[in-house]
């Protein structure tokens, strides 16, 4: 996703953000554990403004519950690949008890990514949303091409 | 990118690792500024062994410097969208002084992400390398070709 130095990035609004989110169904979650941070990608879901994801135990639900916030990036190409965009959500992560909580919100197809028991959910309840827009040069566009499979020279 | 429950995800070795990481060119960086995980979207370049990036004074540098190890992750999905993977490498970060140290690779056609000054190069040393394959189900694959604007139904 590189960017031509004429074309510099646009700043999203939350709304923009939010559109991106809600047609998004994979992102990546960093938190801190140990004093140093993890990332893992994970499916999620959109649920009244918040973000929930699956987990089993371990070190991404521990992580995620440490009592530090927590950061979910989110990021991709318009379809022209003209340009691309990251949205950044962060805020704090709990637990959620209620599981009709969350199986009221039809959004809420969350495939799990693994076998095996994934019987927590997570919520991250974002306090600050921030996204960039960049633009894309006619270099880079050829590149993500090639990675489709879609561009040969 | 979700997983059916009947395909564990597989670990890749660190060769399969650097494989995926040497024909990116994008990642995203996990570091920790006051306390909180941070995520940038980066372009990089690998350099015997360690990733490159290009950025200029602010958050990601100061972030990246603090003395905190920091996690570099890349994704995506092989040709045939039969399955998907994730890599993630962890290690200290540090500034590069020597800029020859940089131009001495033909690897590190690094592109700026946006208008302005980007003068300062930081090298990632990976001191964990890790990386797992998912295999896709048909109907994640189907909302990966919706994603790509290449399904209907």
């Amino acid at each position: 996703m590189p960017i031509s130095d004429e074309n510099p990035a646009d700043h999203l609004t939350s709304s923009q953000c939010w559109t991106y989110v809600r047609q998004a169904k994979f992102g990546r979650l960093a938190v801190i554990v140990d004093g140093h941070p993890e990332i893992f990608p994970i499916n999620f879901a959109v649920d009244h403004g918040t973000v929930v994801f699956r987990t089993a135990a371990g070190t991404k639900l521990a992580g995620a519950l440490s009592g530090n916030p927590v950061a979910f990036e989110i990021d991709g190409y318009d379809d022209t690949l003209s340009s691309a965009w990251s949205v950044v959500l962060k805020g704090g992560a709990t637990l959620l008890d209620d599981f009709s909580e969350i199986m009221d919100s039809e959004e809420l197809a969350l495939f799990p990514w693994q076998s095996g028991t994934r019987n927590a959910f997570v919520r991250i309840e974002p306090e600050v949303t921030t996204g960039r827009r960049f633009l894309i040069s006619n270099a880079a566009r050829r590149n993500v091409l090639r990675g489709m499979g879609l561009y040969t020279e």
